[in-house]
């Protein structure tokens, strides 16, 4: 089983708006509401492909309450006093516009009522996955002790986290780091991708994975390089397309394929999604597709 | 007993930003979260001025559990189907933006469900206030009905609405109505606000009361007008003096006292409710000091 931890999950709403102008009142022409935060979509596209899979997430409020209740995967939640966050994109006219809420504040006692959770679920997991940001009032060192967890328990980790997080998850020598290359720079101090691999790869972290949007996926091993291209000509909704990459790579650790076949199946993951308008589904049918001028089954 | 009718209730949500750029994203630096609807704010008011008050509202989805579990007045809720509605205001440069969403469909069994309910309640009211907008599949007629069973229950109608409604209410014989200028004068079709209350009263309205704002407050009677300015120098939040305005009217109308009594209590609410940042709240202590001049204790 994986598990797949959202430390700051949302509800994810969007407005369709005819007209849009700053400072006045717009009338919302449609309203959509989902369970948000990137390791949902990641839960969601694992449970898509048939693979077992529980999403573990902290959520408060009746905001939290209302993300319980949609989530069509298996999930257990850790409770919070603080209401979940909300995110709100209005789409219409030109480019979308968005608006985070900060989330709740969280407290130390309710990471640790969390981590209890965590180490029961870790016990029957091949593979732990953290994916997306942490609230306020995650203390430094949570990520570390989940990495920490999940070795004891026998699980391997895959971590696709930023900043501060993402150097703690390889000082901890989490399995796999999957950062985009802006992430990867931006934690690692530096400007160039193999500098920023060498530096996690340095702490600690066993494989360095960096996805390059429309440029592809590469893998970061202390002997080599593996880079696979993007699929191309695939045009869509680009929200959840590394959350789908998250998942393939996911997959692929538990069922123990090759690096070069686990990242192609990121790749044709990323783009399956990317087909589809909504964050954290995939088009099925066009991921054999993508996958098959390689001869690998789906 | 005042029963006060919120058709359309809301969450209604203050995001505070520093920079705020339509096709961007915004980060929210804080977020606010007030159960919304003119009703409430109506109810706030009389219950804060030692009125017996009863809210009543449709309320549905977790949304609306989140509105009734804020709600520190008096209240009974008529359950829906769909998600009670949610309004976004931005906050930080330049003008507030404003997001409303359309509120849930309606059905015609909920709406019978919910004139049980105010019929029941009515058996102890003086007076039936409705006020704010009527959510989407409430049909014609509703707003006729409600006046109707107030009437047959012994109890007085005032009806701040707007639009068909506000025709509805003059036409099933509403005892005061109080349209905003702009309201009035678009309900009505007309360019003056003499003729528009005229065409009101002619429907069956008992008392025309327009809000004009800056401009103070007017009752329209079949023999005068008489005008009350608003309090001068007031400056601050302008969101729910309206609705603080509507309390004292109906404040005045239970208390039995004099026309331009009711109106001066209406024009001091309303100032009183512009000092305070909040909708639904007014400042008593100013509100006894606008009345002084009038020598008439609060």
């Amino acid at each position: 089983m994986i598990v797949v931890v959202t430390p700051n999950p949302a509800v994810d709403v969007t407005y369709r708006v005819a007209r849009h102008e700053r400072g006045e009142t717009n009338r919302v022409l449609e309203v959509q509401r989902r369970p948000g935060g990137k390791g949902l979509n990641v839960a969601r596209v694992l449970a898509g492909l048939g693979v077992e899979v529980l999403a573990l997430l902290p959520l408060g409020g009746e905001a939290g309450r209302w993300v319980a209740g949609e989530l069509a995967v298996p999930h257990e939640v850790s409770p919070l006093a603080g209401e979940t966050r909300t995110t709100v994109t209005v789409v219409g006219e030109g480019h979308p516009t968005v608006y985070t809420e900060p989330g709740p504040e969280t407290s130390e006692a309710e990471w640790a009522a969390f981590g209890e959770v965590l180490g029961r679920r870790l016990a029957d997991a091949e593979l732990l996955v953290v994916s997306g940001s942490l609230p306020r009032g995650a203390r430094a060192g949570l990520l570390g002790d989940w990495v920490r967890a999940a070795h004891e328990a026998g699980a391997r980790v895959l971590a696709d986290v930023s900043g501060p997080a993402l150097l703690e998850a390889a000082e901890a020598g989490a399995d796999v780091v999957k950062p985009n290359l802006a992430e990867l720079l931006e934690a690692t101090s530096t400007v160039a991708e193999e500098e920023g691999a060498t530096r996690l790869r340095r702490r600690g972290a066993g494989l360095v994975v960096v996805s390059r949007g429309a440029r592809g996926i590469a893998a970061h091993t202390p002997e080599q390089v593996i880079e696979i291209p993007a699929i191309p000509n695939v045009a869509g909704n680009p929200t959840g397309a590394g959350d789908a990459a998250t998942a393939g790579l996911a997959q692929a650790l538990v069922d123990g394929v090759p690096l070069v076949q686990a990242l192609r199946r990121a790749a044709a993951l990323g783009a399956a999604a990317v087909l589809r308008p909504v964050a954290g589904e995939v088009d099925l049918e066009a991921y054999r597709r993508f996958l098959e001028p390689n001869g690998e089954p789906a």
